[in-house]
């Protein structure tokens, strides 16, 4: 996601035009290309506000990117069971501050690290010589700020379709792992000058579709299957079993706080406070809403009911959807895109059913198959002109984009799936990846963590928690 | 909502001066008046520079304005039963999608198109060419983020007063109805440069207490009488019964995000990055302070109890009081403003209580009547100067403005009534707008959506969840 | 927290350079040091957007900070019992409401206020006059907003010490007490030019571990003290018993949003927008997962499991800890003071537990014990250079700064306890301070408020629910 290598590729690819012309003379990066333009002290001393502005922007985009974390924990703990919700917010809070701190130490440097096309191999801790030269007019702590949120969103994908039956020290192994190696060898690919940012049509992943969505899905599927289904998921005949989750209250709240964090994770994107950030939230904005739309009509449609958890899984898609050619697409494109992922997301919960990977969320779903199809919309819905109605709604530059984004996608979902197996295979033969029977029939909650997730007095009105207290006043 | 429309407006009434001159300079909206001016290049420069600030900061008002949903889906969740959560849910998810795109699609153009005083007839589907000169320094895609956020705030504040009891296909079409015709109309008369603006001291509603929250009060009483009041809410022998909320703690959070989000409704509506701003926030925090303490003392005066979720409802109430005059007012204004608010939205809570309106979260009351007072309030409070201790209390410019603000608070809330009756009454004529008794009586959760809010085993230590495992893992 | 002094104290001890040096010409504040330099008509249009950008950010930051709020509210709600839960939802909701008022009216003149060294004396009211000159380029409701919130957090994290037994009109008339009073006298001292700013080497606390946190963490140990350990939490042999939180999920989702609150708390006391703002971002983000870590690995290893709330708090205790050095200590310097904040608020739980401290929520232990460390660590790991390498982990100055953090630690402590024994004492004479054993023991909800925080048919599927909406249809 190097600024310069971002805005070559939208240029190419959408051809935006930003209205401050300063913010490109600011950064030193961009010395080198315009060496012969020399600046007002009125125009450097503009070129310097712009650049902390940059900076303040994509900072602020970092913490909605963070807020994410909550997101993520309140619809996986909406979608699965009560007792093992402990389980459930302590692998979310793990997998962020592990991620952070194994991506601050060797994470960031795989990823933006000078080094060949497939991995950096310099930077480690984030050494400040080494990446002293920033990215555009963003400084390397606020660039690795971002960075982490991202890694970290990767990290927790996988939580949701591992819950009720993971061990626990298992995810927090496995949290550094995908933080420390796995995931920033695919950043290093796309976003840190890697072999596919130098394919002649460049593979285009604006802020992560595939990166850190398909990333994530695929982990996800590859740890629900390694970990096979819950207990009682399947009846004797082998016929799924929906397993209601504890709260949707939960669960949908977790989507609102997840659509609020996109407009950091996709504007944050552009790396730069600049004239096509507004444009970017807006196709965020219609995608997420188109997909929640469709998928809801799905739905209505396939089983009768408006199920309300596919609502908010459909937004979720839409969103994941959009995520890659946010930047490139006109607002119609995103519309489409979104709704498309709504579509595609009812039927692979349902796919993944009945293959008996047991994914409680849908994650796999949702961030895995439209990840993927988000990568390959770029090819077919980035736009000449970003304008809404002037522009021709497929690619006008042939099946170059489309090509190379296949590429990408094949490549990154292969890459992933190996790294994974080897991962889960590794922590299978050592750790061990499932609890007992009977701790997984009983609930995580109590037997890893020592803590019930509700703690008995909730039902308020019943004598439980009276009674508790009475008896323990006089004991 | 135009901001030269605006600006014009607090000018003649607060009179407040913003540091950086150099916003004015920068938009091409304020070319024709300031043609002579030459800037130097340092001095574009900087102006390039505001006007990527103008839009940046008004995008992540736009961002808090939209987590306000979580907000109100939370209020209303917790002030109402367990057993239609997963419909309120349902509700709030798809107000919210299909409001966005209802007024991508119509709404925008019917709102801030070209047209004539009444509403707009040019600029369907975000068309850029009617939109090419922006509002100031902003962008479409900036303002139509920030419009989209308002509207669909208008639309959600009716969930919670129709909530237990109303068809979610009804909902779901009076959603799109609302964000497509009946808000956008209200929008051009106020901000679109409709005949409210055109008056001789023109109607000032800065950020919406009357087009946002009275005109979604107003919808919310009209949809509460068409449905009559939820079975059990009144005694045979008329009198009406206490529903208490299923979650104390989700009503308070909402009202926490409703606050948060306030500093984006409030603020953003500046339109601009200027030095007017932070003192938005601050009459912004002291009206909705002010408003939660008052109705926490009136209710425990009356009731004999501080009663915690009228105090949340008073802290709503003081923030939609001083909504519309939050740019005009004083610090002391607005704390008066807020008081009152906070004395209104008790009594009007008992008063629509006993009249048989039956508001399950008091959104008639908050939104509605406190709406309705803050409009007002612009006649009676807006200062010459902003100032804390200087500015007199009263408006130095006579009656004027008070005539204007009672016009246009008439005429916003006869024409919303007016429309909101042909829509309810054209839905139940049609698609019906109330479910069953049955129904209702067992929740609209499993019966319209399939899905439980909540899953048995969420009472963790009964044997319930445990049972159910235990029988799953053997059949 | 003037940013003159602020600015000066961190230049002495980390010597960070700002990109944009056209932010130090902006303020007024600045001009003297600086009267000869004549800009020219650009540099004065950057300079005046640079101040615009200072204020936005700023307030952005003050939003981020009054969201913690909710954070606080869930943290204690999830970590005690559901029969109080309407309580701590009503104190979370007043003491802010409370103490932005009190804030407002005379805690903010006392704090920033001219004055002596211990109090300020002039600017009730937010006397615009006495205020006129702002903070470098923060206007009086910005940097009013900013400390508002900071005063609003202060007085909340006594809330959850003194949880389920303290009497409602008692904690509202505390909020009010501590807010107008004694967390402003002790601003005074730091960040209002008092005496412990005028010590040879200052005291520094840059985003108040001590000034805020440990002030907050006193007045919770104090009122924990007065009140006595809930009924129940010890056995008669004087053993502690455990009682556990009501939900899990909301301590940890409010566990998530107090660190998002954390980039506005820590990187919005720069009071600027300046190059320094993204490194105090990562150094809160380190310390804080640090923290995490830690506390989990040191309670999985003493207790046997990694209990979930532990980790939580240890979070916060990493947050609490690096708040005071965030601008001055390098990334290595985060990492192990939040470890060491990891390690100690494990401990302190049990000490605290031990000497009968009940305090529910761990609130003493997190900012008040690592309240005092942060602001120590300060003197041991001061950076002379912040790059991440190049720095000496331990301040080169000798032993000075120590110093001065001791005795500031000491004499903040000393006067919020004495403070804080006279308010509870006196509050104790008066409205009496513990409510009745019976109306402990069946919860506070019904008894204070009227309202039970879950009304019974949140058990959906169970027959209360239902059975009592027939039995209302027909009576």
């Amino acid at each position: 996601m190097s600024s310069t290598r971002k805005r070559l590729v939208r240029a190419g690819v959408g051809g935006a035009v930003a209205i401050g012309t300063v913010a490109l003379l600011a950064g030193t990066a961009f010395a080198q290309d315009e060496e012969e333009v020399v600046l007002t002290a009125g125009e450097e001393a503009a070129a310097s506000v712009q650049a902390v502005l940059d900076n303040i922007w994509v900072l602020i985009a970092a913490v909605l990117v963070i807020f994410m974390q909550a997101g993520f924990a309140l619809v996986e703990a909406g979608l699965t069971r009560a007792k093992s919700v402990s389980n459930i917010m302590a692998k979310n809070l793990m997998d962020f501050c592990v991620g952070v701190l194994a991506f601050a130490a060797v994470g960031f440097a795989f990823a933006f690290g000078p080094g060949g096309g497939f991995i950096g191999t310099e930077g480690w801790f984030l050494n400040s010589e080494t990446f002293a030269e920033g990215w555009g007019n963003l400084s390397l702590p606020t660039f690795f700020l971002f960075q982490a949120a991202f890694a970290a969103t990767a990290a927790t994908i996988v939580s949701g379709a591992m819950a009720e039956r993971t061990k626990f020290k298992s995810y927090f192994v496995y949290s550094f792992l995908i933080t420390a190696f796995v995931y920033p060898i695919i950043v290093h690919w796309v976003w840190g000058g890697g072999w596919l940012s130098q394919l002649d049509t460049p593979y285009h992943d604006f802020a992560g579709s595939s990166v850190v969505h398909m990333v994530g899905g695929i982990a996800a599927a590859v740890g629900a299957a390694f970990l096979g289904p819950r207990i009682g998921k399947y009846t004797k005949d082998g016929k799924p079993r929906a397993i209601p989750g504890h709260s949707i209250p939960f669960a949908i709240i977790g989507v609102f706080i997840l659509f609020v964090g996109w407009f950091g994770f996709n504007p944050g994107s552009e790396l730069a406070a600049d004239a096509a950030v507004p444009g970017i939230a807006v196709t965020t904005l219609l995608a997420g809403a188109a997909g929640g739309v469709v998928a809801l009509l799905v739905v209505w449609l396939k089983e009768g009911k408006p199920d309300v958890a596919m609502a908010g899984n459909g937004v979720l898609a839409g969103l994941v959807g959009v995520t890659a050619g946010t930047a490139a697409v006109t607002n119609w494109g995103a519309v489409i895109i979104g709704s498309i992922a709504g579509i595609l997301v009812v039927f692979a919960v349902f796919f993944f059913d009945r293959i008996k990977i047991d994914d409680p969320v849908g994650a796999v779903s949702v961030h895995g198959v439209c990840g993927a199809w988000g990568a390959i919309a770029v090819g077919l819905f980035a736009a000449e002109d970003s304008d809404f109605w002037k522009a021709g709604l497929f690619y006008g530059g042939g099946t170059s984009q489309l090509v190379s984004q296949i590429i990408g996608v094949l490549a990154i979902a292969a890459f992933t799936a190996v790294a994974m197996v080897i991962v889960f295979a590794a922590l299978k033969a050592t750790l061990g990846l499932r609890v007992s029977e009977e701790e997984e029939i009983e609930g995580l909650d109590v037997h890893e963590h020592g803590v019930p997730g509700y703690a008995p007095d909730i039902a308020m009105g019943e004598s439980g928690g009276l009674a508790s207290s009475k008896e323990m006043a006089t004991t």
